[in-house]
């Protein structure tokens, strides 16, 4: 009975009392002195995240590129792929290579091998819930940010980039597949899906950095993208039940586009119709945190209402901001959200970059070659077949179409699961599944600065008179925006 | 194969994306579809706990109650002794109850009972890391709220508190147990010691609701629950050892007196000096939060560190909170902390009420009532031991020192440590061990709402003339300062 001397037991002595009292009150099993630890491990976690967020920030934001590329990159150093202080033990199902954070945390306490095991278990899987709490409170902001009734308006424009978004890439990616590089239509076709995915928190995150989030454009591209998740959804289905059963069950879809039609029409409708009655309630309220709990409250339900219907808890949390944007207390809980944001946030982006592994970028490893051939053309029609969705929207020549299509690359997160469930059901083969990860990352990656250059340059267009007349104040930017007229006249 | 269609694939897809895909692509186990579950029962969880605290906090506002106690009350409301909606697994190892909240997860998800356990322990885990990350911002928000150099002034009289409010409950307690209720030593000795902690969230959190944080008087009562908390760490050690041995080891006991010196002074003076380069970099970061997450990596760093060296965490995020309250940036960060601690705070104390057990206080139950009568008396020498601190305090007739004295009174969580403890090492007859928790819970309960009348007491005294001349504003108040004087007179 050492460890009641042990300094395990200190540590644990104000934070999960009676976790540990029980548990020490109960059977004394292995797990006694690991909630100390897992908070031990939490801590040095974030402290990671935070750097490599800063730094990569700080560094991406020097170099004009958007901050939050930064933190992908950021994430990719400290990640799998490199420092190895941030891993995510799922992601590492065959090799054990413990994380050097894992390492740091058994030198510095007192665990031992066996139990260090455990704890980076327990405290990677705080970090992945804090990440998607940093995404959902992200698309609480961007929903806070933009406005229903203009949403309302490019509504039309948004679907039609949407679907051409989706189809365009899906049938030139499988046909391309299947006749030039003769695969068989299953594993084309699952690539081809894979394409059609959009990643709202990227296209996002930088809109709200170049404060384009608002402007038209940016209202398309974020109507958009949250009808592409929503397609994106049915797409996976449709394309898994064929590569299982070789034939799509109806039932599926039709829910699917069901339940989300109704949850997104119905929680506008009905949030709008009672956003009066929570005024009024918040208004009554008169402890402190009174907004911002009465928020969070609205939008973990719609979170959670979303994820138990089968869509995305992040759908559920854009719609809560999208119809709180509508009450007078927007201002109020936009500035709230703002630290809370700045806290949860750079946790996502980091966590994206740190699982990412970039090892298959690396052409001198020869298993890697044929994929990062199949990649290259993968990459050409990912970015094609979106950035020609904006061409689609007619009769609006003040629209700088160019950065519509833009905004809807990035395939982030998202397109990786396509390449997870494909490859899970045999669909795949080894270098098609790499070739996919290269073409998320590339598109993730890449989309941040091309989205800065195009909206940079319309600006520069637009500002050219006053520009000249005033002597540009900014001579990067004014570098970065010839450099982005030139690449679009050559294209 | 059938699970590819199964919802639970899409919900993962844009939150853990990578995880879920290296899950699918692997070894194809139980856990692939936990990840999306897991973060549904965090959202649940957290709108349980939002719902609660503000409830809660409401109501007690309304009844001139400190909000803090809302957030208590409404724990247990929703906690383990009575709707079960908030369960943490670890404490009830014996029963299998499972909690409303999983039921529900398992009714809205299509997760199997099987799943819904461990799905429950890893969400359960999660909520108990954020109300640790809960208690840590309180703690950096009072140590960013509190004057290092007032702290430093009143540092001897604070001391003296912390000493005698040690000193004189241990002593009282355990000669009390053993020649009034003539028990053993080393069970008196356990029960003594849990008479000696002090909870410092619950005391902090009710003096910045009623702006007395920075008042001498809230400044000592700070001072004296950091050192208590520090005390208590080292009483655990010793108790523990004599309960353990029969001997008390000094080479453990001399370590944690040197570490808590060394990091506690440390830290200040390397902060001090330290912190205009901390605001000079600040300054020169250009991309959104820097201050904040600055600030959040200097504090989890103090908070890691003191958690190495076996103290606490929260010593380590006051100890950041104090140096960063040097720099010229403290009311910028102290905006910026607020929304964060709305979020994070509830959560601390809605799950204190939620795993504290009430049915031990039901004198109904034959087996309750020995327990009883022995925490009536720990009850009056839990008090009296702590109120005659103020009394400690001479030549300042100006000080509210019955204020001190109650500052002092909640054991918290702290006291729940030891009773853990002590009944994992034998030491404790369940009768002892009921009574400890009976006197931590009235303890705590009792302190918020007398804190506040001790106070207002004494600004009504101080605001006589002046509510006189004015006519009392708040009749409520009034009602209650009269109460309070009445209370004191009596005393």
């Amino acid at each position: 009975m050492m460890s009641f001397l042990s300094p395990l037991v200190f540590l644990g002595a104000p934070l999960l009392p009676i976790h540990f009292a029980a548990e020490v009150a109960g059977e004394a099993n292995a797990g006694v002195d690991e909630a100390p630890l897992i908070l031990a491990g939490v801590l040095l976690s974030l402290i990671v995240i935070y750097f490599a967020s800063k730094v990569g920030e700080e560094l991406c934001s020097r170099l004009n590129l958007p901050p939050v590329l930064g933190s992908l990159l950021g994430g990719v150093v400290v990640g799998v792929s490199a420092l190895h202080l941030l891993m995510f033990p799922e992601a590492s199902a065959t090799e054990v290579t413990p994380s050097v954070l894992s390492t740091l945390l058994q030198a510095t306490t007192d665990t031992t091998a066996g139990t260090a095991t455990s704890v980076a278990a327990g405290y990677s899987e705080v970090i992945s819930v804090l990440a998607e709490l940093g995404v959902i409170i992200l698309l609480f902001e961007i929903g806070l940010e933009s406005d229903l009734s203009e949403l309302i308006r490019v509504g039309p424009q948004a679907a039609v980039v949407a679907i051409v978004g989706v189809v365009a890439p899906f049938v030139a990616g499988t046909l391309g597949l299947i006749y030039l590089f003769h695969m068989a239509a299953i594993p084309a076709i699952f690539a081809g899906a894979a394409l059609t995915a959009t990643s709202i928190g990227i296209t996002a995150k930088v809109l709200a950095e170049i404060q384009q989030l608002s402007s038209e454009e940016g209202q398309i591209i974020i109507g958009a993208a949250v009808l592409d998740d929503v397609l994106g959804i049915i797409v996976l289905a449709v394309v898994a039940s064929l590569a299982k059963t070789g034939e799509i069950q109806v039932n599926n879809i039709v829910y699917l586009i069901i339940s989300s039609v109704v949850f997104l029409v119905g929680s506008i409708v009905l949030g709008r119709f009672l956003s009066p009655y929570f005024t009024a309630l918040v208004d009554r309220l008169n402890t402190r945190g009174n907004l911002l709990i009465a928020s969070l409250i609205f939008a973990f339900i719609l979170a959670y209402i979303a994820t138990a219907i089968h869509l995305e808890a992040i759908l559920g949390a854009f719609t809560a901001g999208l119809v709180l944007a509508e009450t007078d207390k927007r201002q109020e809980l936009e500035e709230q959200i703002l630290p809370i944001a700045d806290m949860f946030v750079p946790i996502f982006f980091v966590c994206v970059g740190a699982k990412t592994d970039v090892s298959v970028l690396n052409p001198m490893v020869p298993e890697n070659r044929e994929g990062l051939i199949i990649a290259a053309f993968l990459i050409i029609v990912a970015i094609i077949g979106k950035v020609i969705t904006g061409l689609t929207i007619v009769g609006k020549p003040d629209l700088n179409r160019l950065a519509i299509g833009v905004g809807m690359i990035p395939r982030g997160e998202v397109g990786l699961v396509f390449a997870g469930v494909g490859s899970a059901s045999g669909a795949l083969s080894r270098p098609l599944e790499a070739a996919i990860i290269v073409m998320v990352i590339l598109t993730t990656f890449v989309a941040p600065p091309f989205l800065r250059i195009v909206f940079s340059d319309a600006e520069a267009e637009g500002d050219a008179l006053g520009t000249i007349a005033s002597g540009s104040s900014d001579p990067v930017e004014a570098t970065v925006s010839t450099v982005a007229e030139d690449l679009e006249q050559e294209s």
